[in-house]
Parts: structure tokens; sequence; C-alpha cells
């Protein structure tokens, strides 16, 4: 039980007294997102690309945004301070609100939670399986980071049940997508690839600093690439990047390797940048 | 704004009051299950196959029942009576309760909440559009009524703003699946049918009855199906047997035909029976 605050629609609460309406579509519905954002400094690294992607997922869902920019920020920061943390992640929860019985949606102002929490060191590699489930790049969803994250839920369940950390999914063609929480790069004929936005996967904070930034292209790729790569690494706001060392219980040939370190460096770089400049 | 009573977790309270943690997992992750049940003369239509689905749904992700069924049937009947409604429905929510940031489940308890509002008559009709979205029949959550829902708003929400009332899916390899909230009855070469399970539909409980009945059965269907039925028909605990007039603009032959008025009585006669015996 977490003994730091939360911040629900412009108050800072104990997290016993955190509380939303039993009616709120978030709840009911999964009507909504969320940004899981990497605290250091006592500052929410690369904000302005959780911003945007969260502004690009409110325009996707057709929702006003229930907060200005400024005082999302504020939030934030708010959260952060009464906590005391200098490292730490925030959940930022946005959903529709409440509204009527049924999908459709009501006239209420959205909802935004603000919740933080550990930073736990990173792993220094994972496991990863494969799974039978797929990613729906043709859903509604497709590369949303929604609240309706059951999937996400059950098969992280299923990789830790059988002895792997994360799961890795393959779109409903048998393309490579993403693993539950992070996007997947490996090494294809000496070159960092990732998979493009097409195989469903989510445009992830991460991914991006590495591509913009040259370190990786997005390729199409199938699922069995992943058996053939020498290196193999997961990228995620909270984690950055981790070794994959076990594919289905098969060694990766280089765990932490050349294109690995590389792009972890980048990664760090791009934070001490984005850190220097808050 | 409703001024029914909302039953959270072993209480009855105002709509206003009724909350929930902010950091439950069925708000942040979708972590949950739901039913949505027609109540005639006070009586919760179905119970029995509501029970059960939550059952096998609970089973599914792997959740501890909250609740007996004693003490769960005992929240829908106090919610009913203290709402003073006799026709209503009622929406059972079950999540996983509060747990720890990030997709891990915690200790805590499941959440509980029973909402109730109107029964509104069904309408005469529906006009239904095809999407270009598809139902994952692969997705670790296919046939379970989770939380995670937010495909369902969009699709509905799109449905919509295109002049229709509800929206036809097919699965990713191309079948015939269900609508967004109902499941898609129709009649092919005169015999009444509709989509299996495999291709990613809820397993309905009006679909359940017409089944268990014989008054149809099951078949795998192209979506195109649709287009060139005499008769097509959408089942729900909450609205019965409903007809479908028009598919993506063109007119249905037989709006509220001989199999779509066989099927309703069959649902009639089987909730009046449901009724009689509780």
């Amino acid at each position: 039980v977490t003994t730091d605050p939360v911040w629900v629609n412009g108050t800072l609460l104990d997290a016993d007294e955190a509380v939303v309406s039993a009616l709120d579509h978030g709840l009911t519905l999964g009507d909504g997102l969320f940004e899981t954002i990497r605290v250091q400094s006592s500052s929410p690294v690369f904000w302005r690309r959780h911003l945007d992607r969260l502004r690009d997922g409110l325009r996707h869902l057709g929702l006003r945004p229930p907060l200005s920019d400024v005082q999302l920020r504020a939030a934030v920061d708010e959260t952060i301070e009464a906590s005391g943390r200098a490292d730490a992640r925030v959940r930022l929860t946005v959903t529709s609100g409440s509204g009527p019985m049924g999908p459709a949606r009501g006239e209420a102002a959205g909802t935004v939670v603000v919740a933080i929490g550990d930073l736990a060191p990173p792993p220094t590699s994972l496991r990863v399986c494969t799974v039978r489930w797929v990613r729906n790049e043709r859903s509604a969803l497709a590369g949303v980071k929604s609240t309706s994250y059951g999937e996400g839920v059950l098969v992280l369940e299923h990789a830790r049940r059988t002895g792997a950390d994360e799961a890795v999914l393959a779109d409903t063609t048998g393309r490579l997508s993403e693993a539950v929480t992070a996007n997947v790069f490996l090494s294809v004929d000496g070159a960092l690839v990732t998979p493009g936005r097409a195989a469903g996967c989510l445009p992830g904070i991460v991914r991006g600093v590495l591509l913009d930034g040259g370190a990786a292209v997005e390729r199409d790729l199938p699922l069995a690439a992943l058996l053939r790569a020498d290196e193999i690494f997961l990228t995620s706001a909270t984690r950055g990047v981790v070794p994959v060392s076990h594919v289905d219980g098969h060694p990766v040939p280089s765990v932490d390797g050349p294109l690995t370190r590389s792009a972890r460096t980048t990664f760090v770089h791009a934070v001490a940048d984005a850190v220097a400049s808050s």
C-alpha cells in the first residue's frame, strides 16, 4: 500500500481517499487513456512526447481534453513535489468521465488521475515468450494507449506463469508487433530495426527517441525474426533499453551486445538532455 | 444524472456518493467484467445464465470471485428493491480491485458495483453499418464480457455518426462475428443462423436462449451474408429480439419477418417462464 499522494480532478489526496465515481466510463467501459512517465531529478522526462501522444489519443477517441497542457503539467508537477520523490514514475490516467449506463458517453467532464510510484532499477535482461494471441492491427484502438488494457494484463500473467518476464505478440497477419508493455527492437543483417505502426504496435516514447535519432529503422518482420536475431531489446519509458536474454527458452546469441549498448547510450543521453533543458 | 441507488462493495449509496478507488485496476487497466441484466417484475431475468457467464469470465481472467453466488444475487436484489423499480436494467461490474501501479495484480479483494437504470422499450428496428475494424477472435479476451470495452465505445460512436444505430463486425478472417452490443442472427436458405464462438462473438444471453431452444443454429458465414439475407435481427438481454431494417443503407427485404417474430415469441416466453419461476 502506497503512502504517495494521488491527484484526482484537481485535488491531492491520500491514496486511501483517492476515489472516482463508480459510474465513471473509465471504470465501466475502459473509455480512457494513460501515460506512464519517467521522473528524474523531479522532472517528468520527455513530457512533450507524452503530452503529444495523449493529445493524439484524445483526438482519436473524440474526447475533449479535460485540462489544458499547462494544467496537466501542473498536476504532474504538484504530484511529484508532494511525493518528495526525485526519481519516480508517474501514471497519468484520463477517462471520458461519468456517463449514462450503456456505451454512449455523457456530458460530464473527463476524469484525470495522477499517481506516483517507484522507478525500479531496470532488470539486467528479460526472458520473453511468444503467444498464440495476436495484436489486432485493425482494431478501432490500434496504436492507442487505452485503459482498455485487459488483454495485456492476461497476456503478462500467462508469460509469468510460463517462466517468462514479458510476451511478444504478432499482429493478425503474423508480423512482429510488440511486447505487452514495451516495443521490441532487433538486429537484422547488422541493422537495428523495429516493427512499423502498421503492425499495431504503440508509438512508444523511447521507440520515438531512437527512430527520430536515426538509431533504428522501421521494418515489416515476421514473428520468427526473433529466433534469427543476434540481439533483441525492449524499450519503455520507465525501463529504458533492456536486453532480451531468451525467446521461448532459446538463448539470444548476444545479450546486451553492441547495438543494444549503443541504443542505451542514446537513450541515457536523451534523458540527460531532457532533464537539463526542463 | 440518476437518482437511483448504486451498490458498491456491500453498501447502497446515492449515485453521487458511489465511488471506487482511483487506483482500482478496473479503472486503470480495464481489468474487469460486466453483465447487463434485464429486470422484469423486480426479478433479474435469466440470472443463472448471467451468473454462469460471469463465473466463466472470472475463471478466464484468473480472478477469485469477490462474492458468493448468494451474496451477488442479494446485491442485485437489494439494488432493485431500493430503486423501487419493477422493470429496469441492472449493470453488474466486477473488477480485480486496487493494485500496484503497472499491469501486475495486487492482493486486494475485487470491486463489485451494481447500478440500475431504465429498461427502455426496444426500438422497432435498427439500421446497422459494417466497419473496417475487426473483432479479434485470437485475442486473450475473445468471447469475454470485459470492461476493456473502449473499442466498442468508438465503433458505436462511428456508427451513430454515419447515421446507423449499430455496427456489425467481421473477425480477422472476414467471418461475420457480432454487433457491438448484440449478437446477430440472419436467415440463410430459410434457416435461422448465427455465427459460432470461433468468430470471436460474445456468448450472449438471448443468443443462448435461442440456440438452446433449437430456434437457430451456429454457422460460419462471411460478413457479406448480411447483404444476401431476407431477415436479420440483433439480440441482447435488455432489448430482446430487434429487426434490422438496413445494412449500410441497403434495405433488408423482410423487416420483422416470420423468423424474427418467431424468435421474439421464443424470447418473450422464456422471459415469462424465468419471471414466473423466480
